[in-house]
């Protein structure tokens, strides 16, 4: 797929969807958008990053080289319902969402599996939003992408084509083992850092009481609710389990603490450590 | 107390104790040093930060203006005692552990109760050691300052002419509130997110795997578990305290996700975004 002359529909100008618009814009792509508040494609249009507007039933996707489901992923599978009777002719149909088994599924249920591959770019942090939305977010940035069953080569070659030409890392993967896995690498991270900024806030502690340590690891915390519930639900049984994981190992550092046994604290901290040095890698 | 001009022996020069020794060396001090690691000892030497060097009974210490204690706080209460002897006529006794309680009580138990300010700069990371010790490390950090029991206005006042010195911004609070404070505020994020990267090494994630959110989640996992294990032993119940209120913040979000309730799932993350914009103050 070559990104100059293509036109990119794209649902959502969040801070995935907008910067994705920024990117290919610059790339040379046209830009087709929908995003429900309105003060967002003002400033896209007149930014030059989003060339024409879609209006909620996608009117004007039919023409598109690609269609971006840039949408929470409790809204995506909706979207794609309702953007379905005009995609009969748009060779890759794709979305950014933090869990892939559902949008993947809604796809192809909706017999649009041929040209569906779900896109993941890793690139998220806690901000949100087209005001967040910046030029280069995907750089370096690992993307997994999850082909439908049935996907065609075609459509393949084209979303990993769409992910490179913004300089991200495609990593293709299952859906069902992409939200296993991201249940551990982000839902897990973002569960333990709201849940420390609400035991902190019951202890009566504000973000300002906090060192650079405790900034980093209650940053996250700051994150879209709204998001959040969303990918959440969606995942909930893995998230459950890691989240369930994460009590254990909280509650064996507490009990070593309460019987001061110095060689299972250190046990403990070490282990931290020697994941980062890679030495625990299996 | 001017620091130009003025001897300050500072005992450890790791990440703390190398760092301060840095930024008082070049506002015109003479630096005394004592730290078991000869090559600390040596680079600092060659650097000129340090300009003499104590043996391990810190003979020399004698006639210095302040004696910096900036040792693990396992290790602190001990070189007091061994230090005693000849601090009779230095103006100022301090630390920098990042627990109060104990060395404070240490001081007031050998009769030092007088000249002890006990410090604590919340400057901290990940890192340790004289390689990452640098200029400027406290300018505008917090410094938390616990003088002993019946230590006199001129050894407070000098305590805080010091930390204003390096840029630090001192705050009075009493040994054991700092200890009960600081077991939320630093200690928790610390065993959380040693916890979480436990967590992810047990279900077979690298660093490498996480985004940019959960990497700044994991950055405090890799501190340096001697360290730590000092400091979680030395103020292991309020600790205990706040590990069990974050199992239970876990529990919570757990419990609303396998019930499938989407409004408590969305009050459990909205309490963390509430606490970071500040409308959860008290």
């Amino acid at each position: 797929m070559r990104i100059a002359g293509s036109t990119v529909a794209i649902a959502g100008l969040g801070l995935i969807g907008g910067s994705l618009a920024r990117d290919l814009a610059a790339a040379g792509a046209r830009i087709l958008a929908f995003d429900r508040d309105v003060d967002s494609l003002r400033d896209a249009l007149d930014a030059g990053v989003v060339h024409a507007l879609m209006p909620p039933d996608f009117a004007g996707v039919e023409g598109a080289d690609a269609f971006v489901l840039a949408l929470p992923v409790d809204v995506a599978p909706a979207a794609l319902i309702a953007a379905a009777p005009r995609l009969a002719r748009v060779p890759l149909l794709t979305d950014v969402g933090s869990t892939k088994r559902s949008i993947v599924a809604a796809a192809e249920r909706l017999g649009l599996g041929a040209r569906f591959v779900g896109g993941h770019p890793l690139a998220g942090d806690h901000r949100a939003g087209w005001r967040a939305a910046r030029a280069g977010l995907f750089a370096g940035a690992r993307v997994f992408l999850c082909p439908a069953a049935g996907a065609r080569d075609d459509a393949i070659e084209r979303a990993r084509a769409l992910w490179l030409a913004v300089g991200a890392r495609p990593e293709f993967i299952d859906a069902g083992a992409h939200d296993e896995r991201l249940a551990w690498a982000s839902h897990l991270p973002q569960a333990a850092s709201s849940a420390l900024a609400r035991a902190l806030a019951a202890a009566g502690l504000r973000p300002t009481d906090l060192g650079p340590g405790g900034r980093d690891t209650t940053r996250l915390a700051a994150s879209d609710p709204a998001l959040w519930t969303a990918i959440a639900l969606d995942n909930a049984p893995p998230i459950a389990a890691a989240l369930e994981r994460l009590e254990t190992e909280l509650a064996t550092l507490r009990a070593a603490l309460l019987r001061r046994d110095r060689d299972a604290v250190h046990a403990f901290f070490a282990a931290g450590r020697q994941w980062h040095e890679g030495a625990g890698e299996r």
